[in-house]
């Protein structure tokens, strides 16, 4: 289940990340490697800072050509893409909350404190999209964008606490999974923002 | 051979970067820094992804003095270098080409499916850039110059494609890199241009 | 003693991280990260390239919460942390110190040669200010600073110069320490800059 979800999400995560390599006028290539990177990139940073190898798309390397297929068909019909903005938004929902969860598991299953499950979480729930910005030289929306990887950490905390308490994965998954999309979707709906730190003066 | 031209490809690649750290104003140490990205770090990326370890650059710290000397020395006659851009051009398609075989042999030393060799070829020739591109500040190049990944790729399946019909692996060798050197150059020569993706509208 | 130092620094890198954060107006996560990417990602990425697992901070995750701690109180004290400038400046140059000798030390305790051990001490001490100038979308300012990256290989050849020499480690980590922040502190007093390579020809 959690699975097929996943397929679902990195692809939708794909289709994404090609409009903004088309935002940036990348070829074909571009547009790929943009995807991969976005789509595939959380894991991959959390599986290299935890050294657990190896890569879930070199094992899967099938998950390379979905990601790659979905994200040159959404730049062909990005016209269609736009309209569909708003599932999308849903689908990324989706891919944070199924990304964070499975970076929780991988970090439970190495028996990591309980800090590093949360990060783990938040770094495959987060990072291939801040490595997208990076590569598209943008600042990334993550540090900027309303509740997003707040929502990684609670719906991480949610898994980790139903769990501690005695219940089974597949419990702790769908209670933190549903906890995770309500708080996105309300977030998204009301345009929920963190207290931003705004500092002005230069420093060194 | 392979090696002999490995190493006149990383020091004309840590030549070039050098140029690109003089035109962000970078000291001589942020010169090394960009040059040894820039040659080595394609194989870096590679080898994290793959868990292959040691470095190259660890098992043979002689690269890091020979790419940082090539780039001090191409920092001091920065005005002779103007004047050989077409033989630096060149010397780039070689290094993309050469970069790409030994990519694609690691890969298939390790018995991964041809998607990862093709990829690990990839990334060897090209992720160097691509980091030179992040640490300058700019939108990577490779996303949308000419036919530079593209010709990585055809390299890799030339090379996987001859090793596939039962050819040594020399002559696989062979064959790919004159393959991608001929369509490399042809490339530069003719300004080929891969379909670009231009996308204007605002998402997210 | 090293250790208790290592903590000072960390922290006090992240309380100027903070800074930087708030002035690409992030939000109080976006902070943490800059904190943590900066405060250590130099040892971070050290450890990737040299495969050195586990990475301090899974196995001290305490590090993570000292230096989250920090940099949120650095964003909500803003207005003294300005004045406390100079002393930050030196908290700074006593982490650059540090992080170099931790960093040398364990290269040399995985048996690496000399120009890896200097390199390890300049990644620890150098790395997550430039990863900090990535995600914040600047140039990284190593690269242009004055002598910075500079005290780092200075230290790290006094650091092994004095083993060499057949003294204790607890020397050479004492004399590399204080060469290297009376170095650096000279270097902020007077100024002194590294020469420039500057560039202007467009290439490529």
């Amino acid at each position: 289940m959690l699975h097929i979800l996943y397929i679902i999400a990195i692809t939708a995560e794909a289709m994404t990340a090609a409009l903004s390599a088309g935002r940036r006028n990348m070829d074909w290539i571009g547009v790929c490697i943009i995807a991969w990177v976005t789509a595939l990139g959380g894991g991959t940073i959390r599986n290299i800072l935890l050294d657990h190898y190896p890569m879930t798309w070199v094992e899967h390397p099938e998950y390379l050509l979905i990601t790659a297929g979905g994200a040159l068909f959404a730049a062909l019909i990005a016209s269609v893409m736009k309209r569909l903005r708003t599932l999308f938004l849903y689908l990324d929902a989706l891919g944070l909350v199924v990304f964070t969860i499975i970076g929780c598991q991988i970090a439970e299953q190495m028996q990591l404190s309980i800090v590093i499950v949360l990060l783990s979480g938040m770094i495959t729930g987060c990072a291939g999209g801040v490595l997208r910005d990076v590569l598209c030289n943008d600042v990334p929306l993550l540090f900027r964008k309303e509740v997003y990887a707040s929502v990684s950490i609670i719906t991480g905390a949610v898994y980790a606490g139903v769990g501690y308490l005695g219940y089974s994965i597949h419990l702790a998954t769908i209670i933190a999974a549903v906890a995770g999309l309500v708080l996105r979707l309300l977030a998204i709906r009301y345009e929920w923002q963190m207290p931003k730190f705004v500092y002005q003066d230069e420093w060194e």
